[in-house]
């Protein structure tokens, strides 16, 4: 496999591309590697390769010329890549499919980065190793050759250790273990010793699912788990975010489709489905909210229905979800509730279907802000029936939270659903 | 800034990091690097440094004994954190967090790994650069000294440079051009050549937010957004996987709580709550299934009065979204609607709130299963009223996706709510 390596720093590939294993595959000829060197591209006395970008700008740009003279300067390019944190993620499945080629060109920018024409010119696969910036595309190429060119067959001498248990089915990996079986007391667990392959398959497994649930929980959901797997998994202590989210449903006051303040009445179904929610969320509770009297008596009577009456018995779930609920007169009554079991003040977050257009309006809360405050303290996330929640209970909040299909001209879901979609994305993942 | 990097391969890191701007703030003494080779901590006559693993395998493992000598040796090791693809990623956030570190100890394992007691023994944070697979720490390493390094004052020559436009505002950063100013007819864009700052900066913005849609459209949830970023990506055109969504609520065959085949009753605000998902989403269609002609005909003149009646002209909103209903006897005619409108074959996933735990069941679904099935092909995603769907419609389908809560116990949630989560996990992220 040939690896085309387009830099103005050639030398930076040589230690880490000659080193162990990856050395030996250069030298038995599984591996080679062609070094294109774009300051031998260069014009001009001075071999420049970069220039100012037009329009102003802090650094320097890799200049057209000496980039595309260097391409061309390859006889059998095969893939272009480049370098570009812009680029897709290198995964594991990626480099898989890459080690298929015959030929791989990899560009590596440096400074600012390269003229985008460069991109106009040739079928150009960006491609990133992460969320970080480099000083220019050769780290990111180093591991994309390693991470390649180790799955050839051949490169590791024999042929079962290029595809680790990494990633394999999703999951991070189990620990390893060699002698001595003991050091100061810390020793090899038993089952390994045990010569029961059986046992030390599931002992490994369940350590696999223990460290991704742990490290990695934002793998799990694309991980291969078999029902075993899950019930393992359900063992397990976990982090709890949904414990600190409360959410209210604010009835008084909201505003009608004309923008006028009003009262909306108390419907069971929005008791049912949110309790719900609140339930199988784990949150810290619910709270629907209206000053008037015989709406805060009607609720009262589906609560206790369901929670003392024959509704209990009939349905002990629902009896479980009621549990969450309370009907206080406004926010102010929730938050002092909140208060009183927790010993902090919680932080507010409206919901809105609409963007804030308000002149100097804040910029919305995405879910990461309100998921940060989670990990602190308390959080009453208030929801309005109505056409939303009026501006008096707005200005009281912490902020808005962003709608939740902020793209699209249509965002005309029932309370229902927005709560439960606002809900499963702050704290599905907290697993 | 003190790098203390432990590796059986110190020369690895020769030439990378003496390679340009890294290579100059280790000569100015910005940045010292301590290389700490584990094979010199070794003992016995071949310095090994490698043993194989309890439990069997295949590969090899770094030795405990030459891995605490190494660490040990080390007078000032700071922060220690080792490559791992079991760590939580590097991102820039991490990068400028390190960089106000005055040492940092890389570990660098090899072979398949460490002994994992070197965890137990030293408070080593695990950092990945990546979902892949390298031949060892060093590439890591590499990627996060650069990373690092690079923001510490006075390695970039200049103040402004360290920190890119990449990832500081959460977006992809715009392209870059310099001269000349025509390549064969491909031309840098007029605006970067008005002088205009200010409409230079707005083409630059609106440039960042398109490349961040097409490319990184995973970055927008949690990139900071203003009302007129927001108003500019609705221009964009975008990829609609939820146009190939279609979901279906079966009213018979159920299940009820003690098993039994039943069907159940179709209730207004069900249709109205997923009419309104599945046109805040874009989806194809929504069938509500029953095959009970008096139930039909009250689904009917639900549907008439919003779509064509007095509530079309109270309510416009609702009668976009009762657009996309129809009721059918069952899931085959829905299927056969399907085939008629799209000239395919939907793929049909059920949906359930327990885990199959049949014998020789298929794990279950997962959303990225179904989501590559939308990206190639109608797929029908089936709900059941009552306890769920029965044996007979769930043996007709391609498979069952993973319950929505399915680590925890209580997993009571209204099907409004859970078709509202599902399709929010399903096709929230096409944008």
């Amino acid at each position: 496999m040939n690896f085309h390596l387009v830099s103005i720093f050639p030398q930076y590939f040589e230690s880490p591309l000659s080193s162990g294993l990856m050395g030996k595959a250069v030298e038995t000829g599984l591996v080679s590697l062609d070094h294109v060197d774009v300051r031998q591209f260069a014009g001009g006395v001075h071999k420049s390769v970069d220039d100012r970008p037009f329009g102003g700008g802090p650094g320097m740009l890799l200049k057209l010329d000496p980039m595309i003279k260097a391409l061309d300067s390859i006889d059998s390019p095969g893939r272009i890549m480049m370098l570009s944190p812009r680029g897709k993620p290198l995964t594991q499945a990626r480099a898989r499919a890459l080690s298929a080629e015959e030929d791989i060109t990899l560009i590596c920018g440096r400074y600012e980065g390269i003229d985008e024409r460069l991109l106009d010119l040739y079928p150009i696969e960006l491609v990133s190793v992460g969320d970080f910036v480099l000083n220019g595309g050769e780290a990111g190429a180093v591991c994309l050759v390693e991470s390649v060119a180790r799955l050839l067959p051949g490169f590791m001498g024999h042929e079962d250790s290029g595809e680790e248990e990494s990633f394999s089915a999703g999951l991070l990996e189990y620990p390893h273990y060699t002698r001595p079986d003991a050091h100061e007391g810390l020793k090899v667990p038993a089952v390994l010793r045990s010569g029961d392959h059986g046992k030390i398959a599931t002992w490994r497994r369940e350590c696999s699912l223990t460290a991704t649930l742990n490290d990695r929980p934002d793998m799990l959901p694309e991980a291969s788990l078999t029902v075993e797997d899950i019930d393992f998994l359900r063992t397990l202590p976990r982090t709890r975010l949904g414990r600190n989210l409360y959410i209210a449903l604010c009835h008084y006051p909201v505003v009608n489709k004309f923008g006028e303040k009003v009262a909306v009445s108390v419907t069971n179904l929005d008791l049912h489905d949110m309790a719900r929610v609140a339930r199988s969320y784990g949150l810290g509770g619910f709270y629907a909210t209206t000053p008037i009297e015989d709406q805060k008596a009607m609720a009262d009577t589906i609560l206790t229905h369901w929670k003392q009456g024959a509704g209990s018995l009939a349905n002990p779930d629902r009896a479980e979800a009621f549990s969450k609920v309370k009907v206080f007169d406004d926010i102010e009554a929730a938050v002092l509730d909140i208060e009183a079991q927790t010993g902090q003040c919680p932080r507010l977050a409206a919901t809105s279907a609409r963007l804030d257009r308000r002149k100097n309006a804040e910029p919305a809360l995405t879910y990461g802000d309100v998921q940060s405050w989670l990990a602190n303290s308390p959080v009453l996330l208030i929801f309005g029936t109505g056409h939303g929640l009026a501006e008096e209970v707005l200005s009281k909040t912490d902020g808005v939270l962003r709608p939740v299909r902020y793209l699209d001209d249509y965002n005309h879901l029932s309370v229902r659903s927005a709560v439960a979609i606002i809900v499963d994305r702050l704290v599905a993942d907290e697993y």
